[in-house]
């Protein structure tokens, strides 16, 4: 017996049913399912509308009608008086951060009430250039979930001289996927936003791929002095807005505002000051919409896009408007809002049942209910277990230099200056911490008078296989190692501990799985999350990987350590302010300019 | 000396700028024009912005600009505290309707502050098939306006048995188009809403050659019964809703609603009513736009796209949402937000200066000032003076029947039932009138006795030369005839009367001019404007056009007639209710079934 595919396939484009849908909608021909007895949640007119029911056929919507109306004898599921709405749309996101395939997202979304994403795949692009962008996408075209692509455009993030990336996306191969890919409707975010505002070739010349083919370009911007030349680069889209100023100018700047929400303990969590542009400053919320941006698979079931949508809520959006900048908006700004967002006709029967604070309760995917109770159904439950295999290659990416050279630097002869990188919640900016230093005894008595703590980056790729050295600020690790495969964007190793017995462990464990990212203490591996394909995604389903990021949590809060994993995944990201370290060494950001690790006093 | 040209392509694509934009933007180069002592209308927020100056470079904007930022030695326009906003986009309209060439069409646009216009050139299309299309793209091409096209859907409006056309543009010949010409954004108004809603293979072909291609439907349907299934279909916009409930309907069932506004005076006025679904339901805006659909030469002016976005203000809607309903949303229901509709960072200078009544006083395209004082600047006139000239078959499309069968028929031998035509306003439905006859001693006295009048539609494309008789009700035509080239859609020739003879002369004036509307009194023709081009547009400029079409309503008036005469060329279009005149007789809608003019009693 050959099972129906659930995938975004399994639903026929409309340009092939618009007969049979104007035949159901007229009432000549019977609907495969009729949601009735249902609140409608309209994007379009951001209103409820009551006693409405859904005719469904082919995994379309050929009408919303009154309830009540549909005689005929098609199954029929009572929404007892509940709200449908359109399933979500998440306008940008990094599956990655999940630390899970496409497949395994999949689940996550659909319990949430988001039935399609739009991901930027420049995480497993940074570690495997092409092949990893492209073995993602058929990981992605095998979902049960619509998942569209913005072609990742800052591979590596900065250039070869700061870091060793695995990746390298020239303007040609962006173009080259743009061709191949028709999900590909846009450029991800352009993170070198220094080097766009500076006019940089490469920069622009990736820029230009994407806009002479129409398709829309995806920003990362910090400052408000960058505003202006980032917008007349091209760039019509920013999830990185973090207060109402700096939001207010690029939506003025003629950028779509994605309010990114996130865990109120993590870093990304900007909708609440961003916000402020509609709920103080009176824009008008039509290009507002909203994002999640990295959810790691633990946050992710209780921090989805509708539980960002609730935050905008809580803020004093309209709930059916807040639904809309969770869902039309998004697919607006993709072109996308004849497919998806919205309860049209015509369009993808994605839909998600709510109660009145918006929390989903079903899904139906392509008209076919994958989510009940907030569980998957058994009809979703057989599509999970018949994942997309990413290739061996996908497995091998973890190539630690042999020998491992020296992870701590000598202890200075005497006081200088350390340029060290202060650790602050929420961690996402990091601060430029000039310490005087005067060595101690030894590096212990040095590191507890200082509050300081070892870091470093290993280069992973088989390139250079070099290591540069830094030193942590108030990174209150209290003992033993922490150490990631996730050293954002590039991936290279980042380890920090208060040893190098412990922080070679660390890097040991990381590499014998082919990632991960664990806590070390007294030489044993105390928690850890096996990442091994591309060193950044587990191969199991979402609830097996966010138990073992719980635990990873607990003894990384145990370990004492100032800012949570994602926000040490970040530490090498030498986009974001003000000091970074990659495995080139330290990197100020925006000056985009190294400094050593000392300095003269 | 060479002049550069002024239309859509002397503004380079943004793809081949952004290094420029950013270098100007950042203050690294000058603009080429600072636009400067300005508030901004900003149609992304929705607010007025004190303070801006506009830093404008290759025909783009650079950035928007606290006043008195730029310190260089750029030149400067002193915008004296004025509304500086973005140039209109008008999301639907006919050419063909103003009776004047793309060229033409464009200072009439300009002075009235739109810079941007998608057209649906199936007029010309029902005449001269791919041919008329593509030198209308042509001429559109040349003209000093941004000019898209929806590729016309519905040539003929109808079929073969109801009526004859001089195009026939197949789901083959459509794709073809889209594939010809990139600035056909989308479908045009797939206006035979019956035949969709009834499945009917050629409509649904040609929606299909669209929506695998990518591109929207534009839509026409009259009757809320027709909704659902119409858009199940894949129809995403319309601007026939005519009141707030169907406009209520179709903005649920996910059309964008383009609030038609036209001089009260005539058919076209729906936008008080429509805008019922937001001012009285509640609905939000932001998929609402405004367009004109179909303006003669001398409401143009007086009439523009500026005009109907001043009355959604009458309707309460605030100035800047107004605005943006006039440009932003008809951009993005277009996919053209990062190209036009506002002031953001690297879209086209396409800008209007504006008094506070939102009336414009000055406009630049393509970053160029092209009206001053609401009258063209010499720039203008200069492009003006060069339009593009259509080829010879172009100016040879009226063929009458020769000899000319008799335009009236004979007078019945007894009691008997008359399916007339009764003529009210404002025009744009006709009411199915069967009226009792009792032949008197002639026609004339028949006439009189009934309130009658001969109305006749002759086939002109030189197909069948045939010919069908009509009575209309209630017409108020004193004397004489009148009779058009424009009998939408098929542009046959329609021609009323008191009596042949005058009717005749009608007939043979537009014959002899190859096209026009005329009226005739006594044998003369008392007002012509002629259309040499496809029968339907004159090849003067919009100024000369609108003082023949002023002659001409007056004589209109004069004559008594109790519709104008744009409401007088619809008389044939057999795609509105409830009754209509082709040449292959009269047609019922929307039954779309023929009935004879006489039935037993």
């Amino acid at each position: 017996m050959t099972v129906k595919p659930l995938n975004r396939f399994a639903v026929a484009p409309l340009a092939q049913m618009t007969r049979r849908l104007a035949e159901v909608a007229a009432g000549r021909a019977e609907p495969d399912l009729v949601i009735t007895g249902a609140r409608v949640l309209s994007t379009y007119s951001e209103r409820i509308l009551p006693d409405r029911e859904i005719w469904i056929a082919g995994g379309r919507i050929a009408a919303v009608k009154p309830a009540g109306q549909h005689r005929g004898h098609a199954p029929r599921h009572d929404a007892a008086g509940g709200l449908i709405a359109p399933g979500l749309v998440d306008p940008h996101l990094h599956i990655e951060s999940s630390m899970i395939t496409a497949c395994a997202y999949a689940e996550a979304a659909l319990i949430n009430g988001t039935t399609t994403i739009v991901c930027d795949s420049h995480e497993i692009g940074n570690v495997l250039d092409v092949n990893g962008v492209e073995w993602m996408l058929e990981d992605a075209r095998a979902a049960p979930l619509n998942i569209f692509l913005t072609v990742p455009s800052t591979v590596p993030a900065t250039t070869s001289e700061l870091e060793t990336a695995g990746g390298d996306l020239t303007a040609e191969k962006i173009a080259r996927l743009f061709d191949a890919w028709p999900e590909a409707v846009g450029l991800g975010e352009k993170m070198d936003f220094v080097a766009v505002a500076a006019g940089d070739e490469r920069a622009h010349a990736i820029l230009r791929a994407a806009l002479e083919r129409g398709r829309p370009v995806s920003g990362h911007v910090y400052g408000r002095d960058f505003v202006a030349a980032y917008a007349a680069s091209g760039v019509t889209d920013t999830h990185e807005a973090v207060d109402a100023d700096i939001a207010d100018d690029l939506l003025e700047a003629g950028l779509w505002i994605f309010l990114r929400g996130g865990p109120p303990t993590t870093p990304w969590h900007s909708l609440p000051k961003a916000i402020g542009t509609v709920t103080e400053y009176g824009a008008a919320w039509k290009r507002v919409c909203a994002c999640t941006d990295d959810r790691d698979a633990d946050d992710l079931l209780a921090f989805g896009l509708d539980w960002v949508v609730r935050e905008a809520v809580a803020r004093g959006i309209p709930k059916p408007a807040a639904w809309a900048m969770g869902s039309l908006h998004g697919a607006t700004r993709y072109g996308l809002d004849g497919e998806i967002g919205g309860l049209g006709g015509g369009r993808r029967a994605d839909l998600v049942l709510l109660n009145d604070d918006l929390v989903p309760q079903a899904t139906w995917y392509g008209g076919e209910r994958v989510v009940a109770d907030r569980k998957p159904t058994p009809r979703l439950e057989e599509a999970l277990a018949r994942p997309y295999r990413y290739p061996a290659p996908a497995y091998a990416t973890v190539r630690l230099p042999d020998p491992l050279p020296a992870l701590i630097p000598p202890l200075p002869a005497g006081p200088c200056t350390v340029n060290a990188i202060r650790t602050t919640l929420p961690g996402i900016e990091l601060s430029h911490e000039r310490v005087a230093l005067t060595p101690g005894a030894d590096w212990p008595a040095t590191l507890a008078a200082h509050d300081l703590c070892h870091a470093a980056v290993i280069e992973r790729h088989g390139r250079s296989g070099g290591i540069a050295h830094g030193l942590l600020s108030a990174f209150g690790l209290k003992r033993g190692a922490v150490a990631s495969s996730v050293g954002h964007d590039s991936h290279n190793l980042i380890v920090a501990g208060r040893n190098e017995a412990d922080m070679r462990v660390a890097l040991d464990a990381i590499a014998a799985g082919q990632g991960g990212v664990c806590v070390v203490e007294e030489g044993q591996v105390v928690a850890m999350v096996p990442l091994p394909v591309a060193g950044l995604v587990s191969d199991k389903r979402v609830g097996a990987v966010a138990e073992e990021v719980r635990t990873l949590k607990r003894a990384w809060d145990r370990a004492g350590c100032s800012i949570p994993y994602m926000g040490f995944n970040l530490i090498p990201l030498s986009v974001i302010p003000q000091i970074r370290i990659t495995d080139k060494g330290l990197v100020l950001v925006p000056e985009m300019r190294q400094v050593p690790l000392f300095e003269a006093a």
